[in-house]
This record gives C-alpha cells, sequence and structure tokens, in this order.
C-alpha cells in the first residue's frame, strides 16, 4: 500500500494529516479493511514527530474511522463501506492521498462511469417538488447600466438622510449592547409597533393601538403569514389582473387557487368576484400596476360581498403616502367596521426597499395567531432596524422626509406627465386617475408592439417596463409603468425627449 | 338636525371637521340621506372660516360620502349603508360628532344589543383556523428577575464586542448608502456567504462555495424554506424524542405529520425510523436536549437508510462551535457524498439569538427553489446586519470571539459539571458524553417530580428547565436541561451550592 497525504507549512499538522486520512476514508479512497502503515513509519514518511500521528490516530479510532486489532495493526473500518456513493457534479474535496488501490477508485468516481451510475438512481421527489418553487414572476429590475430605468419599486437613496439614519442606528446598538438577553416579541418591537400605529392614525385614518400593528419583513412576509394562518391547499384567492406578481405568487407558493378578477377605471369589478373567494387582495390606494384608486362604491361594495361571502380582505396600501392631486383617499381599513380587512404597509417606498419592514393591522382575530406563526416561521425581524427606525419615526425624522421627497417626486411625475400630454400623446396615454404613489401607468395609444418598442427603447439605454407581464387572463393592456423613485427630473426629460423621437422612427 | 362636531386649537381646522363628519358617516351615525347644514352655517356654528366648511365638503362630495342635490342642499350618501356594521369590542375612534338620530344608533350599535347582534354572525372561518395556530410549545424564555436562570438559548452579550461591532455596522452603513437601487439576492449577501462557507470549511469540514450558502432569518427560516419546498400536506417528518419543539412546531404548522422517533446513548435509533419519513431531523452534533453526539455508526446508517428511503436529513448543527472535550466530530454533511443532506447553522449561539442570522448548505438541487421561495416569501434579511457580519467574520473577529467564549463558556461548565458529580450527585446525574454546546442535561435519579423541584428552586431565585416539554411519545427522562449561557461562574457555583441545600429539604 502506498499511501500520499501532502503537509504544508508547520501550522496544526496533526489538523492536516487528520482531515486528508478522514477524506479519503469517506471517499472511499481508502476502503473498509485497509490496513494503515504504523504511527511510526507514517511519522517518518511524512517528516512530522509521532506525536502527531498519535494524535491523529487516537482521534480516527475515538471517532470511529479507524479500528485497531490488537496484535495485527490499525485498519479502517468497514463502517463507512456502507456510505452512499458520490453524486455526479459534487466536488471532491482537496485531498491529496490516496493508495495505488483506491487511486483506481477514484477514476471510477470521478470519471466516465460515475454518470452512469448517477443516472441510474431515481432523482429524488423532492427535486421534483422544489423545481415547482423555482418557476414564478419577477418583478422588472433597475439595471443601473441605463441612462434611465423607469423600473419601479425603487426609491431615491441618494436624498434618504443617512447622517440622522446613521445616529438613529448607533442609539440602537447602544440600546442592543446593554438588552442583556431580552425576549423578543415577534410581532416585532414596541416602540415601532408604537410609531407606525401613530403614523397610521394621523395619516391613513386608521385606528390601532400599538398591540394591534404586527412588524413584518416587509409587506411580503405579511401576506405570506396572514395566507398561513388562514388558507388551506385549494382555497381560492381573488386577486386583482392586471395585479400584483409578488402577491399571487405567495398565495400560490402555499397551494392557494388564485383566481384573477378584472379590474376598470373605478378598481376591482365587484360582481365579477368568484363567490368561493375566502381571501380578497386589493391595493385600493394606487390601484398596481393601473394606478387609478378604487372608488368609495366599490369599496362599500366589496366590505359588503365580503360580509355577505365570509370573506377576508388583504388591503395592500403599498404606495400611499406620496399624493399629488387631491387628498388622500382613507384606506379600506377606516370604513372597516365588521373587522374583514387586513391592512398592509411598507417601508419600502418610503425609505428603501432593503430596508425590508412591513406591517400590518389584521382583524383582531388575528393577531394572536399571526404573532405565533412568525415566532415559528422566522422568530422575528432584526431588532437593530425595528429600534433604530422607531426613534427615526417618533423624533419626526420620516414625516420630514416624507415632504422632502413628496416635493421631490411631484417635480419628477409633472414632468412625466408634460411629456405624456404633449410630446408623447400620439403613442401615449396616462391611465387616469392617477394621483398617487412612485410610478404612473401608461397605455401604448398607437398600434405599436410594447415588446419593441420596449426593446428600441432600451438601445436607447432607457428602460420601459411594459403591463403585459401583470396580467393572467384580462385582455392587456397595452403599455408601460413608469417608475420614477429612481430618476430625477432632468433624467426622465432627455430619457422621454429620446423617447419621441424614437417612436417616430418605429 | 344637531350636529356637534369638536375643533380643538387651530392647526388643520378642515382635516378635524373632515374627519369627524367622515367618521359620523361610516359609523352610521350620520345615516344616508340626512340633511347636512349648509357651509356658511356650519363655518358660523364652529367658528370657522367658510373656506374651511367649504374644503371639507368638497372633499367628502369628491369621495363620495356626501351628495348634492341642486336646489336642496347636500346629503349624506346612500353607498355607505350597505357597510358591514360594527364588530363588538371594536372600539369607536374619538368621534364626537352625532345628530339626535344617530345618538340613538350610536346607543344600539355601542349598547347591550350590538352583542346579540354579533352573537347572531357567524364566527368567520379564518378565526377558527388560525386559532390552530396559536398552539404550540415554546421554549423557556430567561428570567431576568432570577438571581441564577439555567434557560438556554441565550449567549452572554455581555461578552461580546459591541465596540468592534459598532465599527462593523457603521462601515456597513457606509457601504449601504452607496448602494443605489441595487438588486439584493434573496439567498443573502454574498461576502456572508463567503465568510460563512469559509468558516465552514475551516471548522466543520463542510465544503461549500459561496453560492451553496443560503443566508437565513436565524436556523428557524432555514427549516421552513426546506418544508416548504420539500414538503405536502401530510407528508411525515422523522425527528428526534426528546427533541427541539420549534422544528417541530414548523413542520407541523406546514401541515407535515410530525412522527416522534426514539433516542438514546449513541442518538437517533435508526431502525425507528418511520419508512414513510420524507425528511429526517436531526441534531448530530449535540443532540438537543440531552447533549450527546451522534456516534460515526449511526451517522452512517443514517445516510444509507436515507439513501435507500429516498428522505431528505435535515442536519441541525446549531451547537456544534463550542467543544470542550475531544475534537469536534465533524457533521453529516461532510460524510455526505450522495447529495442527501440540508446543512443548517446559526450565530445565534455565538453572537446572541436576536441578531436573527442563520444559513443553510442545501443539496445542490435545493438551493434555486429555496433562493425563490425566500424571495417570495420575504425577499431578504437585514442587509445591514449581512454585510456588518461578513467584515466581522473575514477581519478574524468572529474566530478571536469564539476563543475568547470557549474560555469562558468551558469554566461555567466545569462548575456546573463539579457540581453534578459532587454536592449534586445524590440527587442530579449529567447525561454522557455531553461535550459541547451552551447547555447540559442531567437527569433527576431521586424520586423526585422534576416540577416541583423546579418550583421549588424558583423559590430560591433559580430558573431550573425539565426535559419533560421536549417528549412527545418517548418515556419522559426526569431531569433539567442547564443552559449556561447567561449565567457566569460565580452564579453557577452559588445557585447549585443552593440547590443541595434545598434538595436535601424535599
Amino acid at each position: 500500500m502506498e499511501l500520499h497525504v501532502t503537509v504544508s507549512g508547520r501550522r496544526d499538522l496533526a489538523g492536516q494529516i487528520y482531515r486528508q486520512l478522514r477524506d479519503s476514508i469517506v471517499d472511499g479512497r481508502l476502503a473498509g479493511g485497509t490496513r494503515l502503515p504504523s504511527t511510526r513509519d507514517l511519522a517518518r514518511q511524512l517528516g512530522v514527530s509521532r506525536k502527531t500521528t498519535l494524535d491523529v490516530f487516537e482521534r480516527l479510532l475515538a471517532e470511529g474511522y479507524l479500528i485497531s486489532r490488537r496484535g495485527s495493526g490499525t485498519f479502517v473500518a468497514d463502517t463507512l463501506e456502507r456510505l452512499p456513493a458520490r453524486e455526479r457534479g459534487h466536488e471532491i474535496p482537496q485531498i491529496r492521498a490516496a493508495t495505488a488501490a483506491a487511486a483506481e477508485t477514484t477514476d471510477a468516481v470521478g470519471g466516465a462511469s460515475s454518470g452512469a451510475a448517477h443516472g441510474a438512481r431515481a432523482t429524488p421527489w423532492w427535486q421534483a417538488r422544489a423545481q415547482a418553487h423555482a418557476a414564478g414572476d419577477t418583478l422588472p429590475r433597475l439595471d443601473a447600466r441605463l441612462a434611465c430605468d423607469f423600473a419601479g419599486g425603487v426609491t431615491d437613496k441618494a436624498r434618504f438622510p443617512f447622517d440622522i439614519w446613521r445616529r438613529c442606528i448607533n442609539d440602537a446598538l447602544r440600546v442592543q449592547a446593554r438588552g442583556y438577553g431580552m425576549y423578543r416579541e415577534p410581532a416585532g418591537e414596541e416602540k415601532l409597533r408604537l410609531a407606525v400605529s401613530r403614523y397610521l392614525a394621523f395619516n391613513r385614518a386608521v385606528q390601532a393601538n400599538w398591540e394591534d400593528v404586527i412588524v413584518t419583513q416587509g409587506a411580503q412576509q405579511a401576506l405570506d403569514l396572514l395566507a398561513r394562518v388562514t388558507l388551506e391547499r385549494g382555497d381560492v384567492v381573488a386577486v386583482e389582473d392586471p395585479g400584483y406578481p409578488p402577491a399571487r405568487d405567495i398565495f400560490a407558493a402555499l397551494g392557494a387557487k388564485v383566481v384573477p378578477v378584472p379590474v376598470d377605471g373605478e378598481g376591482l369589478v365587484i360582481e365579477r368576484l368568484p363567490k368561493a373567494a375566502r381571501v380578497v387582495y386589493v391595493t385600493p390606494s394606487h390601484q398596481f400596476p393601473l394606478g387609478m384608486p378604487m372608488s368609495l362604491g366599490r369599496r362599500v361594495a366589496l366590505l359588503e360581498w365580503a360580509q355577505t361571502h365570509g370573506a377576508l380582505v388583504i388591503e395592500d396600501d403599498y404606495d400611499c403616502e406620496y399624493r399629488f392631486e387631491g387628498r388622500s383617499m382613507e384606506p379600506l381599513k377606516s370604513l372597516d367596521n365588521a373587522g374583514l380587512v387586513a391592512y398592509v404597509g411598507t417601508f419600502s417606498k418610503t425609505i428603501f426597499p432593503e430596508l425590508r419592514v412591513g406591517y400590518m393591522v389584521p382583524p383582531a382575530a388575528l393577531a394572536a395567531p399571526l404573532a405565533r406563526a412568525r415566532q415559528i416561521g422566522d422568530g422575528h425581524g432584526c431588532v437593530l432596524t425595528q429600534t433604530a427606525l422607531a426613534n427615526f419615526m417618533l423624533n419626526g425624522h420620516f414625516a420630514r422626509h416624507l415632504r422632502r421627497m413628496h416635493q421631490s417626486y411631484s417635480e419628477r411625475r409633472d414632468v412625466l406627465l408634460a411629456h405624456l400630454r404633449g410630446p408623447l400623446s400620439p403613442w401615449l396615454e396616462a391611465v387616469t386617475p392617477n394621483t398617487a404613489g412612485l410610478h404612473l401607468a401608461a397605455r401604448l395609444v398607437a398600434p405599436l408592439d410594447a415588446a419593441k418598442v420596449a426593446a428600441a427603447a432600451r438601445g436607447a439605454s432607457i428602460g420601459l417596463h411594459p403591463l403585459a407581464p401583470f396580467h393572467l387572463e384580462a385582455p392587456v393592456q397595452s403599455g408601460f409603468l413608469f417608475g420614477y423613485g429612481a430618476v430625477d427630473a432632468g433624467q426622465i426629460d432627455a430619457a422621454l425627449t429620446s423617447l419621441a423621437t424614437l417612436l417616430h422612427t418605429l
């Protein structure tokens, strides 16, 4: 038998030798029953002390990789013979030891025959199941290489007061260093829940005590938790069509049957709701992606429908903070005397999306189950961020930031609308009413293909995002979503001037 | 008609009046068809300008709460008549306006009759379903009022280098302020995944590239994601008995059938595994709660069983970092050539639990579905924490912290074992081998009731945590879990000295 073990440097020699021997055994290159050289011979061969090789053997014996037969030496244990064999594509770790016999085994395992061996093994059931989870829609992502990308779901981080935020985080760090082994409430840090409840009472006419607020990892987790505690496989969830793909995705991922319901100029068409719907997911403040608010009549009709059919309404108030014309219409939740509405909000559009903080105010009966679902799902959110955000809000920085950004986004929106109503009007028409939020939708009124327009625009370094991917069954409204969270007024002006020139050539 | 509207101060008078009128309409205290006073009369009555009341009416008209009939005045719209009525216990918001007629309505709604009305309404289906999610085990929590609480799952935050951590967080803040609108990878920040892969390769013989690592919101979310992408309702998940309640909880919450399998001195008893098990959840490094490692023979047998039965093994390596006797046995994952093991780890035992950072190295085929499940479940984790932790690890602070804490925890463990083997030996016996982790389990060998002993200890300001709640079907091993993450050697010595005295009296 020839045994190659490489030692490099003088650090942790025993560890180096241990790992190489162990890996050879686990890999099957040192087969069960193989007799090892004596610790004395191995030490001489490797140029290390006998104590080192003794240590290695002792550990391998203690762990069961080697067995010792009195008088005849030390052998590789048979135990490992039963280990399931290597998967194809599973790389061999950095190992440089092999006996002559084991070298052949290595070739056999790493070479051509392993493909056949693997092919013969059935693909594990979980692989097939998991693949179903890998599919799904994705929202358009901001492409920073473009001169002007109208992607939605992005805010202007350059104008976020990071100096103040840094102070809030550092204050939160001091609190965290003192908070010795404290239990964290899965529903979120109390101060943040208080700050959110005040904000909702003042800005959104949602009357909630701090205990009614559950802080989540973005609005998306609120949808996830609501679906978990209320839905069973096959339950019908009604969603707006066109609508918000990540909401559809999470309901579908949890086994619900997602049924699209058309929207018109007043929002969701209530009479088209499927009678079996257990949950209705809506965006009444600023319909995603078209942007119109739901009318009061529809709001009342929806609550009435929910009461009659025993449905839970999930109101995603995702883009309510910036209102540019008239006053903000107050949310469904503020009309909900009967406890039918789970209200969901987010800081992704007001601070920045990667903060990953959202919140919900569920019907009272769901509060404890939702907190428990969060506890067993992932425990709780980032304490540091929550504490910092509470201070940021309670000290008035959030309100100031909202006012500043309102001004800034309003300018961008004006530039965008001026182009849509002016030079771009032969091709595009803004969906109205569209008075809030960080994006506008515009319909393509010219007989052009949205995908082709988007491709051409891309060539001119303009990111346009067609409305088609937001549709399920409703006839596709050809057009684009114009997000203006991450592009300033000058960029918008330049890009839309180019776009008009470009559209003339199509 | 008498209409009471209160205005306080001079700020946002229109808003104050708007909200009170709107709330009265939504509440039904101003019934549909009620004629409102003229804006002129209302302005005079409230002592505000006519412009203010005109603004209020205009908004309420625009939103559809009021309707105007030419020549006959302004009326409450009928629309709201259809709003579902108040739920019992739903507090009326702060409103001070009512007509005489509406006042009666308020009484009727808020008074005794509302109970009957509410009682008549069926409890929503979601309430019953959600209740099932509110149940479940909970781990013992640290009670800071006790002189010495042996709760598990807590680390010594007082010894965490918060000064260095603060620098890492502040560096991360600078990165965040620069990272303009960047897409975040749901599997976690790349640098942290790199740091974890290096740590696992060096410390745990787990060969993983950074792409193989998925960062999670604590180990618990890793279990949640694994269960989501692989399990369907009714699937069998085998768990250790006694075992870790939060793992059982998450599998059960997602609809799996949780089947307990006994453990003995070598860990899980493989021949007792149910043949139908699709997933086997184990804690091989340090069985929870008993503390012994799984023997090599059992590890091989488990992998062989998983291969034969097509099961996925989830290895929770939750408490592997601190090893006090011998060397750490390397994890199942390092024996797994066939891609059967999803390896799960956490920083909760090494940094502090509220950091909420864990990770997993799944079989390759599950990586993309798991990342997608995270994306649609909650997007991603706290970027600030992940970036800071990556720096903390890559700059060697984590390794230094582990060495320091090893020393400190080792002292505590020695004191604990000295008491168990000495003065406490007539009553308690440490479960062996028990060579790692932040807790020890000790069996009650005297004929005493563990709950009674715990109650008596509590009277002496000592927190003892019986093993019983960790059992499902296996005969209860009477005894306690002794966590020493949050109690120093002096506290342990004093508490166990008192405990011996106390036990003499029982």
